[in-house]
């Protein structure tokens, strides 16, 4: 086989090897995801369009695609109790893609994933009204674009990590997500651990990691 | 004379040339004052340090320095009633020197200012307890570095022209401004005109502009 | 619904919300402008192309879309007299659509709108011709691409607040937008307020709200 | 008083303001550092030079200096039990003023530390040689500049939460710490947090609220 | 013609001028290499895609079209013995293209190529189980996305040159590979030289050079 | 009309306005097109694609469509003597369609061209073989694209102005056209002028000014 | 010598080769210019501060330091007729040390030069006063900081060549020379050249060629 | 000991860690200089001012301080013969600092160095006269500021491996060598391998890795 499979990635990082779709043919995908299948009861793929999904589903008819997070999914495993404690936030509607990606990612983790979407500091009320949802959560994922400010605002209310997720939403100056993603580097409110642009599911690792943590 | 000054600023602005301090010779500053002076009973210098101050105060002893936003200013005007209306807004502390430029600057172009410093998002009820004072404004000049979020956030609880000024404060991937330079240009909230970085003054000229409106 | 939507952003900013159509569903923005529509007789959404409006056009058929500046508007509000005082400046005939985006979202916010368009400043004799009416402005938005020189221009010459809008008109190193954004953000003229690059619809709402100040 | 100073931090966010001495003049510091102690028995300022430490210094005789991390701290709190989990690891002996920056500051909020310094992976034997070191921590944070590859090495051996902070050690192309945060950003290990460039202390209240966190 | 054709290029540079599709026309590529093949039995064309390749390989069916990496090759040359010591390694699949474009061109020039593909640092014992394959090679060319933090860890394994590929494999902060070149520039092992963004050919042609070197 | 045409330009430029296709609707270049061809008996008309060619062509049989440097042209002009002066050189063949728009546009304006083509630095014999070439012309335009490095060698060789015009031909690093524009600004021979990248137009029109000089 | 002294380009080029002293030691400096004094009237030394002035000027006393161009100049030339038509203009006083840098080199290439200063577009009444000026040049030097939109404007007006320098006068979002510099390269008036930042004397040398052409 | 000396490197890498100076303190520098002095006889540290220099000999007497390559040696070993094959050129005087930390990096690697400098493109002649000395090296070290063109001339004129060294010589948009770094990656010649800017020990290592391969 072309690629070298970590199948020790469970043993070192709690989850096996998780695929990024973007960039590979499907027939890489599908062929990656039959082997990672032999060894392990749950299998993600990132950042998947359409097309690709088709044709790995056709060969593992148990793979499900969710089509707004663009992620593949296969998961045998036993129902077990999910872990509490994550919330995942976002500023915007379209940051809802990748808030998704972060949800359902940490949901495959074993974690319950609280959701509040649309709060953006344009209209503060929205997440001032919510703050006892905030107070509740262990650890917090905020994702947003454009001037990314969000993350500061709930940085500042809260005594948990929040992790940050800037996105490509927005257009000029926000230069595909540079601009909330420098703004959330230099959020005044510290506490704040940022990820890649778009990273929704970068986001959930280092969430579960923390929601899990001292168990 | 090398500096062919524009006598009749006045007439066209609404107010005299301005002079940028900074890369010039103390003695060209000193000249320029000197003829401005003869034809306009108000004189304004800005981005002026310690030592140009003392050459230029030494000619003109009745130009006054204001060392906090490094502004030389000259009066000689008759007190007349200021029109209320401008808040100036920062951040943080470190903010003031910037902010001083522009309430400075306006309050010289016959407007009333009031000041709310040290709001930032990071305890945002520092803000939300004096949202009256915003609502009490014709305009406001909000001024913040690092994350600058500041903006977005009264940009949505206003209905007032805001104007926001990115300060170099900060360090790292706030890269002398830019962080929040894009931030302010990709507010979630709209109404939000954005200045050079560190232009407290560019925002006291837009502000007052504004403040006399209809005047 | 998916979305938090702000029905008292009228009451805080003088105009319902308004939606941002890039990067959102069809099916999404239907269901948004349905909602608005029943707080609201005017909903306007931006970016929007010709599909999407389509899909929202049937299911609303009293909504109406202009497809040079993108934007879907619905407007049941009765006719009333609008402020007189925007001036909309372009310097090329390719910023029109930004223009007009401007152009159309203060004539919805109630302002009546002049326009003068093409007059950049490598034929600024066109400018100058019209001095005049520049003059009779309370506020002008100047929509520029390539060198963005035109606001400095305008700046200059008249003493009412100006509103700079780079556009992504031009190739190569003005890097979609980027170098008359700097321009603008220079602009040796003062009173210059920027916005985002292609932000015709922020540009509006800014002049808008100082077009209406003190009214 | 100038600053307005954010007494309900410690409620909101488990810790007293942190003030940012870079910026501010050293009267300012000194005032703030004063107000700060009445109502808090922690006080810390972060970048601090000697100049600035020496006069608050002279008027809070039990405030400390610690000149390689440049952190002014005031502890007057009652010693009680540390919670031990942070490991921090730095990649050269240049990256030490910023780790000690993040491993003083999380000890002053009660966190024991341990410090892995100097295992960058140009010689990756040192830090093979003491993964057990890694196994062993609740959360680590990983400081490193010029290619800053050391958190994508250790975010594969772990399933803790890594925090990674680029410094602005080397020269050239890494544009001040641009280079290891871009890295930082696009760890091919997932789990990785990123704060500003040369923000020790954002890392340590971040790792610190994970440590704590379900305490 | 209208290309200036270079045929000394063997006698100078070792090997014959090299055509780089991308950014000709199919029919100029189809002509060029016709009036190459007349000069020399090996011509190879880079960066090209199905369509282009389609009508040079119906007029010159002799003509071979690589689709992973992209390349177009006519080789009527003898079969000689291939010089060992070159390997091409990845740190993903995603990076096979790149990899392919390098052992090809490589193979061309006499190099008998040896392949270790998908050791990135993620899970670096893949790397570490094979490091008796790094000491046998006189060259290692090394490819790699997002972080690109493999070369470092390899040339501090390793006493030959170490020619780092960065490549546009990524997202969002990774620039198009803007993010991997600044850290392989910034490598913190000597040793290593940097050639251009998925720059295959470019690392081929450098190390052949060295390969050969002395013979 | 909706655009306000320049028709003192040729009095003012010796030039009638020039017409940017990219960015306009092909309807509206269409009735530019007329309007000017009223005033003029030139047209020319830049970065037009085939299908507003077709249209634009349609009204005006007499537009003629230059498709590799992407022109339309209308000359109704009586033939004249050309001034002889203008040389065009590339460094390789995908270079052409920017030499070629300049060429074009050159010889409109009354200048003959020589062409010498593809001796970009890798294979310098190609250029030092024709030096006398060089040293017949009066002005010459240098068009590069990738590493830029042909204007600084032919700088180094003459005695009259050199024209240096970036292009956006390469690929990675180049960052379309970035890495060209910075090498030729920072030429190591001075007497170069550089225009925007792929500007084959401005350069035509600054080497028919210096070619016209004195005329 | 360590140096290689270029001792033809005089008749390559028409000049001899000036030095550029930033960045060299005093003693270099000294040397180079008595070894080029050996075969040349004339020697010019750009970019020096007035310590490497005086160690020069002590060692060859004929040799003239002018410290606002921070030029060192030998001139052992017989006087000759200067060659009128090069223009010299600049927006701003602080413009000057470039403005005079390209001034004095281009005198001392026997062109004599008009200075008209201070006219930037903030009052373009300064320019258009004075457009006989510019209509009498056979080429413009046009020096500007900040927005950098001068040369667009003075382009438009004119039909001669025209060569933009853009300064580093301005602070934040000038990014110490970028903004005008991207503004000159975008001027939508054609027939503009532009130099390095900052680069009076390669404005000066291309000047210089331009206005000597056909002589 | 604060630092974790790599004792081993030798044994992998074929030379001792090299000791970064830059942004270390002094006694950390002397300290380790010692420490590194027991294991090896060979001692470089770079990047040092003369301030540390006269610290560090003070301690180490026979620590030797190069004060133009800015390199402190220690050499106690036995004198061999050196290995011919290196050559270092550079296009101006300035690049010489750069050119010497590689050169006498490479001598004191065991290899023989041959010196050309000062031969920049902009008088191409000064090179083509020496072409034979290109012609004997085994691998060729060029090292140039400004626009870094040099590399591709010489890449084109060799067969051997060429390393590029961008150096921060220049001013404006060299962008403290950004322009030298893209130009060099963009070379059009091939077979060039670019390290970080002004890096000369790092283009040392790498050609005495070259030169040394296969010995
Ligand atoms: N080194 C640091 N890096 C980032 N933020 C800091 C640092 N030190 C203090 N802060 C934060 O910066 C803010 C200081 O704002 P101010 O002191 O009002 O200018 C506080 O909210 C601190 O939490
Ligand atoms: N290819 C081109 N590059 C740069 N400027 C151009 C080009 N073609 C036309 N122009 C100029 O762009 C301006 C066109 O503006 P407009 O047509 O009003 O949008 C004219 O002033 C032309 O001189
Ligand atoms: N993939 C590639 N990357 C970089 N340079 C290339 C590539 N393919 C060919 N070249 C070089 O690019 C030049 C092509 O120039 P031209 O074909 O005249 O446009 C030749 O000198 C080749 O050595
Ligand atoms: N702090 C400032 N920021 C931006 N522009 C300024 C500032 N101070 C003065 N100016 C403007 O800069 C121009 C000064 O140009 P000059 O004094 O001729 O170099 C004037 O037109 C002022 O309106
Ligand atoms: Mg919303
Ligand atoms: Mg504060
Ligand atoms: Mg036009
Ligand atoms: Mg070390
Ligand atoms: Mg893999
Ligand atoms: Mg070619
Ligand atoms: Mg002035
Ligand atoms: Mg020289």
């Amino acid at each position: 086989g072309f690629a070298q499979l970590d199948h020790h990635r469970t043993l070192r990082n709690g989850f096996p090897e998780v695929v990024l779709g973007q960039g590979k043919q499907p027939e890489q995908v599908a062929a990656i995801v039959c082997r990672l299948a032999e060894h392990s009861d749950k299998v993600l793929v990132t950042r998947v369009d359409q097309a690709m999904a088709d044709i790995v589903c056709t060969e593992m008819p148990d793979v499900v695609y969710k089509s707004l997070p663009r992620l593949l999914v296969l998961d045998r495993s036993k129902p077990i109790e999910k872990i509490p404690g994550i919330l995942v936030v976002t500023a915007g509607t379209a940051d809802m893609p990748v808030a998704e990606e972060a949800a359902v990612t940490a949901e495959l983790m074993n974690n319950s994933v609280e959701r509040m979407y649309d709060v953006g500091v344009a209209g503060i009320h929205r997440l001032l009204g919510q703050v006892e949802n905030l107070w509740r959560a262990r650890v917090i994922i905020v994702v947003a674009g454009m001037d990314g400010a969000l993350p500061s605002v709930i940085g500042g209310l809260v005594s948990v990590p929040v992790i940050a997720v800037p996105t490509s939403v927005g257009y000029g100056a926000s230069f595909n997500g540079l601009a909330p993603l420098l703004t959330m580097l230099n959020s005044c409110a510290a506490g704040v651990g940022v990820v890649n642009i778009d990273n929704g599911f970068g986001a959930a690792v280092l969430a579960s990691r923390i929601n899990q943590s001292g168990q």
